[in-house]
């Protein structure tokens, strides 16, 4: 048995000759169904169609979203139900099987620790094969590099944002936002973007002061353009 | 006049449909050749073979490697030199031309500055597409994801490694090192590549005192196999 962790990137733009090879040589692909209606399960749909691969879809367990008092206790739980229902539909088909990540799977996804776990459990093989990744792609299109020469870039969750900027660093890209919490930060820099390389990807860029109110409504129409928003931004001090 | 910056990836196997598209719509490649033999400029020529498209190779300006004490302004002056030549090229010629970026390119690479530069001068349109980035394919190749759950991850050079360290950052991966100066992380997990996605690729994993002979080792074996090395590694503090 084997199974392969693939990044997609931003969608089937994003899918790499080695991607597209693995889907070829993989007998299906496993994906969770998020919600009654789950766009990021069209696109993986879109890109299993596109290279001849069956998509076989495993129900999500239900996740507490109300912020539990023991958040990471609540994740590694979310985490072991949706690794078991997986684990029983490999354990009955076997084969090559591949998981789709959006983006990369290095970087906010549970996906490979789900893997690394149920392919203990079954013996199977695994591996991991990359892909572009959110901070790249809004890179690109604020034709932007994400450090100043020869400094770092930090890259950080909208929770640990305050951390971030107590702690002095400059360049700050901020993942798993939600209505964005940038009042703070009138005089740093932002380059903002929404639901990238999708329909109705909205871009903001300037002094956070200035431009928020606009960040705000474009974040909206990017939400009603998709009837989704992911967004992302790169923070830098000053300007 | 259109400019367009294309990320690679770490060659052929990551070259996008986005990119292989806008590939087949240049004109030229603008390349420069940084050495007699430059390993990453037939990587160049061999993307440029496979999609149909000419590639112009153009002389880099001889940079001061001794480590000049205005390092910012010794740079400065280079990548204008660097955009002097290409600007050259490109006024003669016309047309829409790519600059294939090796990873992604807004991570520790020029290429943007010198195409914003050029492409103001000479009134040219230019955009940039993304591309797999060396972090993500040494996080693909350990199975790993970057930070801890919901943690940040910090991305910087070798030189700024100590900064980093002694600002408490706990995943910290690093680039443009040289030979790894990782004596007094002992106690760190370090997770290692070598020409990650070339032929002589080489990883390595464990507790830095441990592992770090290994490593060395690695390292020079790499650079016999392919008569280059780059290296990356990503290090988290204790185990
Ligand atoms: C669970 S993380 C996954 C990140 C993904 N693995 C990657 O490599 O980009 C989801 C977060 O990534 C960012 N993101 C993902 N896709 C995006 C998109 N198309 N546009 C803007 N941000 C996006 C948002 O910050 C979102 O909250
Ligand atoms: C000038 S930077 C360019 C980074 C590139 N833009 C990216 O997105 O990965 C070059 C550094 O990237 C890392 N690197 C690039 N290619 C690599 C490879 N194939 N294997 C290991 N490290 C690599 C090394 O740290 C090297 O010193």
């Amino acid at each position: 048995m084997r199974i392969r962790v693939l990044g997609i990137g931003m969608g089937p733009q994003h899918v790499t000759p080695e991607v597209a090879e693995a889907l070829r040589g993989a007998d299906y692909v496993l994906a969770a169904r998020k919600a009654e209606h789950d766009p990021l399960l069209d696109v993986r749909r879109a890109i299993c169609e596109r290279h001849g691969v069956e998509l076989a879809v495993v129900p999500d367990p239900p996740r507490d979203r109300d912020d539990p008092a023991d958040y990471p206790a609540a994740v590694a739980a979310w985490h072991e139900e949706r690794a078991a229902a997986y684990e029983r539909v490999l354990a009955r088909r076997g084969g090559t099987a591949a998981f789709l990540v959006w983006g990369d799977p290095s970087l906010y996804d549970s996906t490979i620790r789900v893997v690394r776990r149920v392919a203990g459990r079954l013996g199977a093989d695994w591996d991991v094969l990359p892909g572009v990744s959110a901070p790249h792609l809004l890179a690109a299109r604020h034709r932007i590099v994400l450090h100043e020469v020869g400094r770092p870039v930090h890259i950080t969750t909208a929770r640990r944002l305050p951390e971030a900027v107590a702690a002095g660093q400059d360049s700050i890209v901020v993942l798993l936002g939600g209505e964005p919490e940038l009042s703070g930060l009138a005089d740093w820099t932002v380059w903002w973007g929404a639901n990238l390389g999708a329909p109705g990807e909205e871009l903001a860029h300037g002094r956070v002061g200035d431009v928020l109110p606009d960040l705000v409504a474009a974040r909206e129409r990017a939400r009603a353009a998709a009837g989704w928003v992911m967004d992302i931004c790169l923070l830098r001090r000053g300007r």
